[in-house]
């Protein structure tokens, strides 16, 4: 199965502004959808509104949802190859039909297409939504935990949310990036030489004074492993100390530890 | 606590556009954020592009935010009064941070909101995302699980991800609507008395003939079940096939339910 056979079918019925459009195949692009049908374009086909807001425009460079995308005179004819269809709706239509969020409909999708189901997704136009006899060809609705009082949502927004719960649903979410893998946790000795380090200098500078000596030692050790620093944190912070501790003038290896600590940002 | 104070702040960072500006108020509406602060916006303030493609029109109504936003000069100023920030990136950017997709850095949020923390979320502008002074001002860094051979997202869009995962990490997620209340599942008497209504109209018509007969009622009885029928669905079958076996001129309270089954959609 091919990566379009194996996600939802995105399908736009009459949709009126060809930004929409573009916007809608972007937000498909950015979590890995790529099959984009048209019912009934407003605007006809391809959309007159080329200009600086035009759909090629609005796509921002997902010309390879654009360029496989498919145009339909009738919403019958669009969906004859789908088995199962969502319809999205804002409101409340009172049809006889289950009711969805995007992340558990899309989890219901998930196991439909993993046993080889093609699934489709049905949008209305921007300002009047799917009509009653539209959403009675899906087999359930899919609607957005949007709030009450403000619960109108544009047409590429929703097939974001959509595109977005799908690749939730699909198990297969990971960051495209984490914490550079330079930068492990400091290894304990490390951070116990720097503790002794800054004990002996604080001592130094007459900083422990009285009874509360320890506690404010246990209170500092407490900071820096709140901090959860590498091993490149601690050569900073003690290069950074030996810095102030001389007034720049004495240990040339803790300079260096400073300006080699600004590279890794 | 108020609503606003409750709920994390978006801060867009020298934003470009103002129909960005626009879509993004309207993205928070959708989900109950209602704080929006701005740096430095390209275009001054107001922006001077209110032409049909604007930064009200692009609200499409949600005014209280954008009445309600707050201008700063400096990034310093916009978030001086708040607890954590997350800085969003599309990607790598080498700084030794925390990185969290929508969900899970909504989930901290919500646990740090919930405990009277303010928790803001920094967006960098439309062409070259934040810098990376600025994302060193954030606690954390949130990013989103895009395909990665197109990972270019709209800045109103991210808004749209971060708010739909902060109302998804609040746990107050409910579709606004469900099924109709008046069409609960039939009762079984019902439909009993339809499978015996079904059965002997089918025999009288010669339907059931030689050894699979069992099999095929047994079928009919699956069918109708897997439809989870309402009362009102039953009926509405019911007057349907006496209509057909009548051909019309027989039963007048069956094509009475027809009609009046109508009256639910």
């Amino acid at each position: 199965m091919s990566i379009a056979a194996a996600s939802p079918v995105i399908i736009l019925v009459r949709p009126q502004m060809a930004e929409n459009i573009g916007m809608a195949a972007r937000a498909m692009a950015n979590f890995g959808l790529a099959e984009l049908r048209l019912v009934a374009p407003r605007d006809g086909w391809p959309p007159a509104d080329e200009g600086p807001k035009g759909m090629t425009q609005a796509a921002a460079g997902a010309t390879h949802v654009l360029d496989a995308l498919a145009v339909f005179d009738r919403l019958e004819d669009a969906v004859g190859d789908l088995n199962y269809l969502f319809a999205t709706t804002a409101r409340e239509r009172g049809q006889a039909k289950p009711v969805h969020l995007p992340q558990e409909g899309m989890a219901l999708a998930a196991g439909r297409v993993a046993s080889g189901q093609r699934v489709g997704i049905l949008f209305g136009p921007e300002r009047t939504g799917l009509e009653n006899d539209e959403i009675a060809l899906a087999d359930s609705v899919l609607t957005f935990p949007v709030d009450p009082a403000f619960s109108s949502l544009n047409l590429a927004q929703a097939v974001l949310l959509v595109s977005y719960a799908w690749v939730n649903a699909r198990g297969a979410v990971a960051a495209p990036f984490s914490l550079p893998h330079n930068t492990g946790p400091a290894r304990r000795e490390t951070l116990l030489s720097f503790f002794a380090f800054l004990d002996d200098a604080l001592e130094r500078a007459g900083f422990f004074q009285g009874a509360r000596a320890p506690v404010m030692r246990r209170n500092f050790r407490n900071i820096i492993h709140r901090m959860e620093p590498t091993e490149q944190d601690i050569r900073t912070l003690r290069g950074a100390l030996v810095a102030l501790i001389t007034g720049g003038r004495g240990n040339n290896r803790g300079g260096d530890a400073v300006s080699r600590s600004g590279e890794e940002g």
